[in-house]
Order: C-alpha cells, then structure tokens, then sequence
C-alpha cells in the first residue's frame, strides 16, 4: 500500500471567499504515484471547508447568500462563542453547513469525478494563511 | 489490497425524491470480495446527495419541507445562479446540506451498519438519469 | 493492509449534547498499530452525528441554539416522522446538518490534525445507549 500526504496553504484576503483547489490535488495525486485508491481532501481549520461543487461565480454568491442568512456574521454578540475574544462564531456553523472533508475516488490514476465536480476550499475567517491536507492511500 | 468501482444509475421521475440504493451498494460489495476496508459512494452530479438515514416515507416528506423551506425552488430568480439559464440553484444549496458522500466500514465482507442504517441517494433535480460512483478498497 | 474496528458506547443523559471522543479515537488508532492509513469515525445510529470541530463550551450552545432554531424538537407534530410514534423527527434533520462521519488522515501513527480539530459526539436524541463505530486500515 502507497500512501501519500501534502499541505496545501491558501490565505484568502476578505473573511469569505472560495477557492478552486482541484490542480493542487490533482498535483499531489500525480506525486503519489496511486492508481487505485482513496484521496481524502480536509480543512485542517475549524472555520473552513472543504466541498465539492460547481465553478460558477453566481453559484458561490448564492452560497454566501444563504450562509449569511441562516448564520450571519452580525451582530458579533449574539454568538456565546465570541465571549472568548474571537469574532468568528458564525463561521464555525458555516464550515458545519459546508462540511469539512470530502472523500475522492482515486481509479487509473485520476481523480474519479462526475462532470461537474470540483473541489473547492471555502473560507468563513480568512485574512491569514491557512491549510487544507490531502492524504491518498492506495496501490 | 483489493479495489472495486461500480457506477449506478438513476433517474428519479420528478424533481426531487429518494431512493433507497443500500441493495445496489451490497451487491458492489459482494463483487469486490473485499472483506475488510472502506467503501465510499458518492454522487457524480453537484445538484444530488448520498446520505444515510431511516427508509421512513414520512421522515422523507420531513427533509424535504424542511430543505424547501430553508433553499425554496421558487423563485428561480432569487439564484443568481439561474442567470446562467439553469433553474436549478436551490438543489446546489439542498445538496450542500444534505452531504455528497459516505465511508462506510466493511467488516467480514459487509457495510458495518448500525440498527438502522439505510444508504439514499437524494435528487434534488431529477428528471434525467444521473449517476453514483461506489469505489471499494481493502482486503 | 491492516484493519481495526473498535465500537464506542455513550449514553447523554439529556436529549442533546456534546462529547469530545478524540481520547477514545486516539485509543483505537494505537490498538490498530496503523502508521499510515484512513480512519473513519461514524455514528451508527440516524439521530446522532460524530463531527470535527473546537472544544468550546460557548460554541457547543451557539450550535444548540442554531440547531433548535432551524429544526425545533417542539412541537413534535410539525414532523410526519412522529406520526410513527417517535418524538424525534428534528434529530434526523439535526444529524444530517452536522453530518454522520469524519474521515481523518493517519500519518506517523497518529490522527493527522490541525492545530484545534478535535472529534465529537453530538446526540440529538439520547438518554440511551448508542455506538460510533472507529474503523482504521492502512499499514
């Protein structure tokens, strides 16, 4: 069994934003050498995702929309977490709603995606450097 | 190790609804031989959802108020999405809500389930034959 | 390949709660004598959900209080689930928005975590006895 492990860093530069990380995971797919096996792609940050959806603009406003909606980022206070000093309570339950991880299938070398499918990092406390970990076992 | 892949094919006749595909995932199961590892199954399109719940048609009618209630079809225009002539801007929401995929454990050759454990796959913008992707590794 | 599955038991002596499970997944992981590898941590049950995120008693109410906003347990008529009898039709939808499973990567023989990851329990439904199954392969 191979196994494979790189960090990715992105800093987004507002507080949201989503990033298209595909070509990095592709990059260490190619490192790893697997043909046959599973890529696990995770935020390593508790205020971040990792999703697989569409790259389309209009899309990722209609995500923002609706995750300001259900969760907005103001007023600070009503959120207990931010008693601790942080401002980012709503980001934790948006990085929930988007979830943390997604499991890839790994067949011939390639990441075994449908038509559409793209990997993104979402960002809900950006302003600093932060990492997603890519891990693919297999042969 | 052992690596298995299977597609499965479905098209719901409406827009949206569930489908109970835990048969279909053991009979993948049953081909690989695998006896031990993981098994991932996973939508191939971005507007549906693998999830793992209760096989209860009146739990089904729950998720589906709740997921119109929270990301309503219509208006279409509320999406801007849609701009780009889709309808189908709520289904990325309701997707994003209810999971792209699953790991289950196989233990001695079967999905390790829980007492209730059934595997669905959500359409959220049927009408058109789409896709799961199985892919099984292990021993 | 190697492959290790432990079963963990809680009871939450409310309906709801929190459960920082790390310790116990950690225990597992040196049991298993995995190096590197995959490790699945899922709830074996529909109305609970086993995910990542921060040790903070001020955010664990701050999802207490989105959850019961966006999917109140009262009053248990607004679910059609309940008309089976159960009273729990909001802990299927509450499950499903912090999800069922975490995959974590396996490096050097321990969980491969950023900085402030760390695995919960989360009951939506308890004063019972309920699993999250640990299942580890990898070498």
């Amino acid at each position: 069994m191979k196994s494979h492990r790189k960090e990715l860093w992105f800093e987004v530069p507002r507080r949201r934003g989503f990033i298209n990380i595909t070509p990095e995971v592709e990059a260490a797919l190619d490192e790893s050498g697997v043909q046959e096996g599973l890529c696990l792609v995770n935020a390593m940050h508790i205020t971040a995702s990792v999703f697989i959806n569409d790259d389309e603009s209009g899309l990722h406003q209609d995500y923002e929309r609706f995750l300001e909606g259900i969760a907005p980022h103001e007023p600070v206070s009503q959120y207990k977490h931010n008693l601790t000093g942080e401002d980012n309570g709503d980001a934790h339950i948006k990085r929930q709603l988007m979830g943390r991880d997604v499991v890839v299938a790994v067949t011939d070398g390639r990441l075994d995606f449908g038509p559409w499918e793209q990997i993104f990092y979402g960002e809900f406390d950006g302003r600093r450097r932060k990492r997603v970990l890519v891990k693919i076992i297999g042969e």
